[in-house]
């Protein structure tokens, strides 16, 4: 398998670290949804990352539906999302809130770093933020000393980690000093993870300059 | 039950339709998730719609986490996604591809809809655009002459059918005259069926100026 694009992007990440949770060795393709904006459509019509190349060579797009084919791979003993029910409607809802707060600071952060200074609406950033704020603190409430479910670090462990790891390196105003404890807490958890470990972006991927 | 969102969403109609499809009863909050901001983060802490509160007040947002609940509740022999296999990363795929689409053209209709004409960004319209003109064409690709999955409509047409009236609303030089003619199609059959007749946005969701 191959996985496209950067580790930068937390929505790569999500799948880079299911599968090193999975023990699935995969290859890399570092392409940039930016500077490599024309060979990114060709393998994603859509031009966004993730893509996953399967070993034979079908494409899948889109970090949930990779993530529903990696789990079925799996079964349902080892899947990241719980097959049904009530455990398996709370992990999609903490889900939808931590990828839903990651959608608006990804916006936050497209605003400032794709267009000139004069071009930046500052009532959409306020927008943004607030949605932002309300998010993070949806989610706060939700997330308690250990993992989400059960015994081990599943989807919703894997995308609030992902997102209190974005939001430190690109908008880090929005976690002040002191907020958040509990999320903080589960993404230093996570951070001592191997899978975690194997996938922190490089320097050179998060320079303030990188395209995004 | 209660779907909050307004049907010019073509998030929110996709529920709409599934709810319509599944003769389940519902009743709507049409609060906007601009002019109503506030009210709305008090729903959903992201101010996003849909949300569905189901009957013991308990609030589901995201509309694939919706239609997830909704599609376990029928059970997989009427369910609007395939359950698992070929069928179910298909169906994933063709759905990512059509709300991607939506993704990008909703951009398009906020930068034009939110911001002041002198705030507006060309370059970043233009990659917007060619997305979504990629998008298309990939989707138009895999779409033929009857559903695309068996007998019955389900997910990928509803989205489809949701991506195509709603460029058709909002950004109409994206379907030029006789562009996608499978695409539109799958939306013509799908805009007989009582579900999407009942779920025709209003003429004051409609105006060119409303709240988006």
């Amino acid at each position: 398998m191959i996985l496209v694009g950067q580790y930068d992007s937390p929505y790569v990440r999500r799948i880079a670290i299911s599968l090193h949770l999975f023990g699935m060795p995969f290859d890399r393709n570092t392409l940039s949804a930016f500077s490599d904006a024309e060979a990114m459509r060709r393998i994603n019509p859509l031009g966004r990352i993730p893509s996953l190349v399967l070993d034979d060579g079908e494409v899948l797009i889109d970090s949930a539906a990779i993530a529903d084919h990696l789990d079925e791979l799996v079964g349902p003993a080892r899947a990241l999302l719980p097959a049904s029910g009530a455990e398996r409607r709370r992990a999609l809802q903490v889900t939808a809130l931590a990828s839903g707060t990651l959608d608006k600071a990804g916006a936050i952060v497209y605003e400032r770093a794709l267009r000139p200074a004069e071009k930046i609406h500052e009532p959409w950033l306020e927008r943004l933020r607030t949605q932002c704020a309300s998010g993070l603190a949806a989610l706060e409430a939700t997330t308690g000393a250990g993992w989400y479910l059960g015994d081990r670090v599943r989807t919703p462990d894997l995308m609030a980690a992902c997102l209190v790891w974005y939001l430190t390196a690109r908008v880090p105003e929005l976690l002040g000093e002191g907020a958040c404890p509990n999320l903080r807490g589960l993404s230093a958890r996570c951070g001592e993870l191997a899978a975690f470990r194997a996938t922190e972006p490089s320097a050179d991927e998060l320079m303030p300059g990188a395209p995004i």
